[in-house]
């Protein structure tokens, strides 16, 4: 594969000055996600970890919690270009023989579940309703956040966005511990790719819920990404950008602690506020 | 409607000091476009333009390429809360008598008019088989670009970002002529749906295909947008950030001018230099 970056001729203007030289870019291609066979979603993403990409997208949508759960993960040997080559846009996910197949058509499933017509309340029902597991935390090690340790976490996710150095062209997604350790991170042109990479990985490893771990992302929390995070049972979203309203109505009915707008010592806390070390004064011990 | 912003509680912390305070964020809620009375797509967006968010939309699918073709667009009465409030969250896209209507599965239908399995050139295809227009100026009035007047336009899409003053949270897009001057702008959570808002205005006004203007995006350039562009026949798009590969090998087939890193005197042009007006030698009259 190694299809991340590629390179194509730019033409550079500084101050007026042009000059022309080859550019890294990140590689954009879509992918076909089917389920035992039946087509499921595409979606436009930076080629890599793809198994782990379908994995995790179907953790968000409720179909997989566990490792068990899955039989296999293929890619389509007739999915092929003009040259006979396997294109690699196409996998196949095998659930295990006694895992139930769920409504193909599962973004209308989803929705149509809710008793209003279509709003945000449907939004927050489905995820309720598909969820493997609530937030909680372990009631042996509970989740406590230093504020000083966030801080950390946006310079600790860009010195690890390796690709990101050469293109400036993709979010990133981390996960960390509560004390900051960066434990994986992954980077692709969509944000929710990223996600759903770290999550499928997860699931392969056989560590969901992921109920100690920090969630970070480099861009904005929107409903989506907030949803990702409570189906992998993530007890905290940090954003470096503003969250959405929704974002912040599902962390508040979930428990998720979400952290927007994390900028060197500056945050807001939208949700979940008790999983923070907080002084409740400044300057008070 | 008015419901672009929504008011949530929140806790700020500045270098250790706490506070609480109501802070205003970006709405985001579902909107289901429907076709004829067949649902067709979810998009999270942010409420408002909602008609024309779904006529953009079709617009960028190949469905809709002219005003007249479209007979009316209604919020569906049926779509109702608990209390009994209609969610303006469906909408319904009706197609004039002899517009054919296609098949309703667009994404699957798309791609599988390519000849290969499922690749880049799949994306490739689709558009060009789906466009209205070449993308093609006028003989009388071809678009020429001064790199200084690109270079305010990041200044001038940012001034009239109202709501992203306000939340921080909204991606932007504009069009604007080839002499700079801001023609429309639209802000929404998803920076799809904002060009989609952009792109069904202009249809509804009759002013398709967008062949002197200059679309602006406060983002990247995926191929999402620059397919929209394309679509929409609009000659230029330029982003604040990175283009991906796909969207510049979609531009350099279309002729679709991509200027990527827009940021005072400085740009990178990725394909369709010849709408620049270019010094060949810094220093050179």
């Amino acid at each position: 594969m190694g299809r991340v970056t590629e390179r194509r001729r730019v033409l550079r203007i500084r101050d007026g000055a042009v000059t022309t030289r080859p550019d890294t870019l990140v590689a954009e291609e879509p992918l076909e996600i089917r389920l035992n066979g039946k087509p499921l979603a595409i979606t436009m993403r930076t080629p890599g970890d793809d198994f782990a990409l379908a994995a995790g997208f179907l953790v968000s949508e409720g179909v997989l919690g566990t490792a068990e759960e899955l039989a296999n993960i293929v890619y389509c040997a007739g999915a092929t270009d003009e040259g006979g080559g396997n294109t690699y846009n196409i996998v196949d996910v095998r659930l295990a023989p006694d895992v139930p197949v769920p409504d193909i058509t599962l973004e209308r499933n989803v929705y149509t579940t809710s008793s209003c017509g279509l709003c945000g309340k449907a939004s927050l029902d489905a995820v309720r309703t598909t969820a493997r597991w609530a937030i909680e935390d372990r009631a042996d090690a509970p989740v406590r956040l230093e504020p000083k340790v966030l801080s950390l976490l946006p310079d600790r996710l860009r010195a690890a966005q390796r690709v990101f150095e050469r293109t400036g062209g993709l979010h990133a997604a981390a996960l960390f511990t509560a004390d900051g350790e960066l434990l994986d991170v992954r980077e692709d042109v969509g944000r929710h790719n990223a996600v759903d990479k770290l999550v499928g990985r997860a699931l392969q490893q056989g560590t969901l819920p992921l109920r100690e771990s920090v969630l970070m992302v480099s861009g904005r929390a929107s409903f989506e990404l907030a949803q990702k995070a409570v189906m992998a049972g993530i007890p905290v979203l940090a954003a470096v950008s503003a969250p959405s309203s929704l974002a912040v109505d599902l962390a508040a009915e979930t428990g998720l602690t979400l952290v927007g707008f994390l900028r060197g010592s500056s945050m807001n806390v939208y949700a979940g506020e008790h999983r923070l070390a907080l002084r409740t004064t400044a300057g008070r011990a």
